[in-house]
């Protein structure tokens, strides 16, 4: 293949090819068949003898177990801490739930569901009480939408890069298909008095987990989750229901829901002030910074998967938006110099994790791997210096800064400041 | 509430609301909260000590331990049958990876991925083989759709109605997020000579499962699947790759893909002659008959899931087609006398499954209650009488008849004809 015909596939400098380029840039992954006919004949020991037999639950091959959270506790707990999905080993935008992040101030609660009850009441005419499976026979709905805890992606407020994997620094989101009963209606029902204006929500955690919530988002989308991903929630989020709210930090949307009281003024927990409260540099702290920015990550390469050889490869991530839908991802091989867009799988789903994929000829040289998202509001992702402006030291709620993988000479990946 | 008032939410005979007046057509599964303060200070068990900490993988609730794949092997087999999904217990679109149906004809091989390769030869310039991991390096794409066995709901042929569950009777169809490299890819790499027309895909099974696949279907949506729902295929689907045919039945998407041979005619292999081919009532079979037909199935309420008491219920169901998107479903509960349009989520998507949702006051008589799906194509689920014309007694494959369930005085639900 000539020069000249090597370039007309440029999508941008540095080896980012245009999508329909991809092949004809030349032999890729495919090996050629010396013979292929005796490769066809050869049967492996898998096939000489009938194989597993039937389960009630699928499981994982053995030859994934290095796929698993990363779960870490604060010094001297057990309960207080998270684990991480391994974002840099999955696909798409479904996280699988054994894979989910969890976050949790207290461990997890063993409920169960026969003796639990959601309490709604305060500023409401009808106090009500609520059963799993009382919830269980209002009309639900089902979303594919992103959690993301407002904590994830903090370690990049360090002065100088952690060299850490993609699930360390950023494994603090996920994606789920989340069904459960509209707030909106339970509170119909209950009956808002005209004083109502916010929902202060509690869950049944030994922390007490509790958030003020306005009730504008409540009538907006907010659901009571009941099932993630087709199943039943698991007791890791929030079994037997969770507030669910779509694209808002993820401690708002509490587990193992207790309580609902309808008030006229936030309740200014603990859970909303002594944390996840954004502190600037003039000592203020904004409290109810809800809405998850714009945000974008390269999960593959990454640090961890590292390059073997020259070649061409796929660059996948994922971006997001508690705003709506990803309108564009662009990505970038020259630490910015240069641009193109990537291919998104289909339409992207509101306030959903998206999926964004480019094609890349790695020439062997150092690059240094950049994606940046735009979403349907116009809001585009920053980058870490725009991020990382008024903020006080140690403020690290709601980092969205453009991520940067350097790729070195040897194909090794690694976290850097660009 | 009036009559007149009562008479206005209705969509349909029979108790069917307008999804609108759902909430207004009286009190639901809230019950009054006597005392809203005291429950809301009650501390049951679990908020009195720190819970479970983390952990690498989420595990479900021991209060969901009911929620399992019902597995069936052959007499005298472990590794041929299948394991249905528990449909009734479900929600939204995405089945779980571990409660996906599986449908094996000699087991399931536990294949190493380094020692497993894929071959691509026959009528082809450049026979290759591609390894899982080469094939990661392609370009991806992500589609949410429905793999459906041509033999599932076949139990429903039988002259009299089954006692059975809807798992029992329908759970060998499920929901994914499948990505993989599309095939057309593969082939345009390996140049596909002009006397190729058909592709024999075979399997690492014991089995080793065949099947001819015309190149047109490759073409439009072919891939070799990698990962379901974020993570990689489980063996019990395929690991470390198969074949993925939306729309089309399940069997056809080869697990375990070892060998993919372009020929310029089909193979007649045992798969798709011996079996998987729908014979008529003249003594003839037709084979390749891939696609699955528009269907749809109500999975709440449904056997097992009884009426407790009177009054409001969601009538829950999925409804697909292998022709592309559902366009509408519609649900009766007065044995099809009358219908009333069904509520679905969002915008369904081609070749998936759809959840459709509707209101239902149940007055504590019988009822037959129907789900009717029509998709983008025009088609209309046909009823059992229709689905019947014409098949040679127990030819099984591809019923797609709409399901009653009849619901008695005590609320009990069964199986019934219409």
């Amino acid at each position: 293949m000539s020069k000249q015909q090597t370039d007309s596939m440029a999508a941008a400098d540095n080896g980012l090819l245009h999508r329909r380029f991809f092949l004809k840039a030349g032999a890729l992954a495919g090996t050629a068949l010396l013979t292929a006919q005796s490769s066809a004949e050869n049967r492996p020991t898998w096939m000489k003898a009938p194989g597993k037999g039937m389960s009630e639950a699928g499981v994982p091959s053995r030859y994934e177990n290095h796929v698993k959270r990363l779960p870490v506790s604060r010094p001297g707990t057990t309960g207080s801490g998270a684990s991480r999905s391994p974002l840099e080993h999955l696909e798409g935008i479904i996280t699988p739930s054994r894979l989910h992040f969890e976050r949790h101030h207290s461990g997890i609660p063993e409920i169960d569901p026969e003796q639990h009850r959601l309490a709604v009441f305060g500023e409401v005419q009808r106090p009500l009480s609520f059963s799993a499976a009382g919830l269980c026979r209002y009309p639900l709905v089902s979303s594919i939408q992103f959690l993301e805890c407002s904590g994830n992606s903090g370690a990049l407020i360090a002065p100088s890069p952690v060299d850490a994997s993609c699930s360390v620094l950023h494994g603090l989101v996920s994606g789920s298909e989340w069904s459960g009963v509209p707030l909106a209606l339970l509170l119909e029902e209950a009956g808002v008095k005209p004083s109502g204006k916010w929902l202060i929500a509690s869950g049944a955690d030994a922390a007490g987990m509790s958030r003020s919530i306005p009730l504008s988002k409540i009538y907006d989308d907010a659901i009571v989750a009941l099932y993630q991903n087709g199943e039943r929630l698991r007791p890791g989020n929030g079994y037997p229901m969770r507030l669910f709210l779509p694209g808002w930090e993820g401690n708002a949307s509490v587990k193992w829901l207790k309580t609902l009281q309808v008030t006229d003024q936030p309740a200014m927990t603990k859970d909303e002030t002594s944390k996840y409260s954004d502190r600037g540099e003039d000592g203020r702290a904004e409290l109810f910074t809800f809405e998850m920015g714009v945000k974008s990550l390269i999960t593959s390469p990454s640090p961890g998967l590292d390059l073997a050889a020259k070649g061409l490869y796929q660059i996948s991530g994922i971006a997001w938006s508690g705003a709506g839908r990803i309108k564009r991802v662009e990505v970038s091989t020259d630490a910015g110099r240069t641009w193109a867009e990537a291919h998104l799988d289909a339409e992207p789903m509101p306030k959903s994790l998206s999926r964004f994929r480019a094609a890349w000829r790695w020439q062997g040289a150092p690059a240094v791997l950049l994606s940046r998202a735009t979403d349907e509001a116009g809001q585009v992702q920053p980058t870490r210096a725009v991020v990382m402006q008024g903020r006080a030291p140690g403020s690290f709620y709601h980092y969205n800064g453009i991520q940067a993988w350097q790729v070195d000479a040897s194909g090794a990946v690694r976290n850097v400041y660009v």
